[in-house]
């Protein structure tokens, strides 16, 4: 059996035939070069969108109809598999397109971000050991029943982990319109330097901090099953940022760079009379309707009474907000506080616990250009600040130039 | 349990979220009268051709990749299940879709133009028996290995009619811009009159024969099974035609229609050597490539030397052409003759072996119009020459009247 490659091309990379013929070059390369290939695509161009758009057409909040809404969003992906393969057998190359559930990849019925329970590599070890390139659609699985489900956003980069990690691939490479991760998002800063090199848990916490390069369950996977991640654009040929196990990192360089989010809300839940599993209550219903809260912060601020603070991603906010408030009157709560208009900021990098000066050094940068900080969490890899929105872009470029990330 | 309905309804129908509303309308409605209600639907209006496009960007002939073909094409019918069940939802009444291999459509492997072996019906009725709608994509279904396989054109009436046969439903509906069949095509005839009720055996000849009004196989199944078909438009009120085993025809009243197809073309092998077994080689090939052949004539012209006549569909002249070619190669044919400019026009009626005086009517009605007939075939209920394209329109509005038929 051939060393298998798995490669995953977004959106962009397969929007028209003649990158599909792009994305065939690729492949053809890779498949000349010994490798038994398994490619996994997202669906072309706008083609996400659309759907969205007919089904919002339908029930304004389509998310509502969630069984339907995977399966109309996971047709995309069946497009661009069954185009992909028709692309490589033009040129002469025996391949075979695979829908999530026809690849095996079992999930639970969490419709709109179900998580892969299981992936059966049967028929897909079968077609490798053929010959044929696999075309695997990325972002979409099948639950116990034989419905279809949805990864959610950046699914696709999960489902190439995932069958990487299952296949045993010699690595999984990612291929999108961005060529790697950044010391800051590069609109921002311009002088921001690609990382050549980074440890699944600094590229983690960077996918976490809103790098939006991956997805951090396709880096969570491959950290389990110890599979290199190669990120890089399918549109250039120099090589973007490996992902793996051992990066060597000089001290002088613990800071691997800057992100910011400002896709999430922050939610503080006010004056709560203090009461034991008050916050498991609170929190386990969001977890339930798998709600990921961030930055849980409980302040015991007066006797005997919490305020409980913590943010969501705005693209759940409207699933949380009768939940929260739900809880909130449950537990008597005096009021329920929330915030749009906010960013987090982060400085990333391995062992950065270990270095107390930089913790000061951020919030000085941030100080010195009057930025306010609303919460402050942090990690064994990055130290993260909630501000003002309108805040984020001096705060991502003050704190790039303190850290020196332009010289690497 | 509630008694079962079947609705299908084309791409016209379906074509627009305006549209998938009236389709709510009439399965709401259909609800409200007690029903169990399966919906089989179409792709949206253009998509079918859309996609088709974009396959052939990528292959000049893309059923050469049959397989990715088929997984490609049944895309469109997964979006517009997905559509109309929300509409239903966004309406208040449970719904829930289906793709052929979730409602358990399995099919051989014949891609393209695959035949329904079976369905497994025990989901769909687990979710009728809760109360929901159904929503069947028509068109497809699912082979053994679990690859997405389809039924060819018209493909979605055979879908409708094998779910009513296999659900044993009181009937099954079909749906599209036409509101059933008629004495002749009201664009040529204009004083054509719709017919409310025709036999099996009658439907059967007028759809071969091309009336385009749903696909014989559909009849054919509700045959077996004994199950009416309704044909209706679904922008009209009005009744359509009733298909069903015993429909009462006067004596004089045994021409049903006139039909013509021009989807044809007249292959001739001519000057073959006799030889026992040759024409069963010939049509053999064209069998196990599932291509139809029709109006079949072997004469023997001369001592020992045979020519044969037979007509296939203009779809599938490109991949006939080298399989006649080969076989009359092998039988040493002197050549093959191919002929696209044809019509077959054919009037319909039970009974209409039983008055030769029809046949001699029809040949002379053409005569006097010095329409030349090249080929005639002719079964219990139907009589079918074959005549240039050109003179097509004249042979059915002369048909048409010299029996009477704007007075059924």
């Amino acid at each position: 059996m051939k060393p298998i490659l798995v490669q995953k091309y977004g959106g962009t990379s397969v929007a028209s035939i003649e990158r599909l013929h792009n994305v065939a070059d690729r492949v053809i390369k890779a498949v000349k070069e010994g490798y038994a290939v398994v490619v996994v695509t997202s669906a072309q161009g706008d083609t996400t969108d659309e759907l969205f758009e007919k089904a919002r057409s339908i029930l304004p909040d389509p998310k509502s109809a969630k069984r339907e809404y995977d399966a109309l969003m996971a047709t995309g992906e069946k497009i661009s598999i069954a185009l992909l393969a028709m692309v490589l057998i033009s040129r002469g190359h025996d391949a075979i397109s695979y829908t999530g559930s026809q690849a095996g990849i079992l999930t639970d019925s969490k419709y709109t971000k179900a998580r892969i329970l299981d992936v059966d590599t049967r028929k897909l070890r079968y077609d490798l050991a053929e010959g044929r390139v696999i075309v695997a659609a990325g972002f979409q699985g099948v639950d116990r029943d034989g419905w279809t489900t949805t990864l959610g956003r950046g699914g696709s980069d999960i489902t190439a982990s995932a069958l990487a990690c299952a296949l045993d691939a010699v690595r999984c490479e990612i291929f999108s319109d961005v060529d790697g991760f950044y010391t800051a998002d590069p609109r921002w800063v311009p002088d921001a330097i690609k990382l050549d090199a980074l440890s699944y848990d600094e590229a983690l916490e960077l996918t976490h901090l809103g790098a939006g390069i991956t997805h951090p369950r396709a880096v969570e996977l491959a950290r389990q099953h110890n599979i290199e991640i190669h990120i890089g654009s399918s549109f250039k040929e120099q090589a973007g940022t490996v992902i793996k196990s051992e990066v060597p990192v000089e001290a002088e360089r613990h800071i691997r760079g800057v992100t910011c989010r400002t896709d999430e809300v922050k939610i503080s839940v006010l004056e709560v009379p203090d009461q034991p599993g008050i916050a498991a209550k609170l929190f386990g219903s969001l977890a339930q309707a798998r709600i990921s809260v961030d930055m849980v912060i409980q302040n015991m601020s007066r006797r005997g009474i919490n305020d409980i603070t913590f943010t969501v991603s705005k693209a759940d906010y409207s699933e949380a907000k009768p939940i929260v408030d739900s809880a909130a009157a449950e537990m008597k709560a005096k009021t329920v506080d929330y915030d749009e208009d906010i960013a987090k900021v982060s400085i990333v990098g391995g062992g950065i616990a270990d270095f107390p000066e930089v913790a000061a050094q951020m919030f000085s940068a941030l100080g010195e250009h009057s930025i306010n900080i609303k919460m402050i969490s942090s990690s064994e890899v990055k130290l993260s600040c909630v501000i003002a929105e309108a805040d984020a872009k001096t705060a991502v470029q003050a704190l790039h130039q303190v850290f020196n990330l332009s010289n690497s």
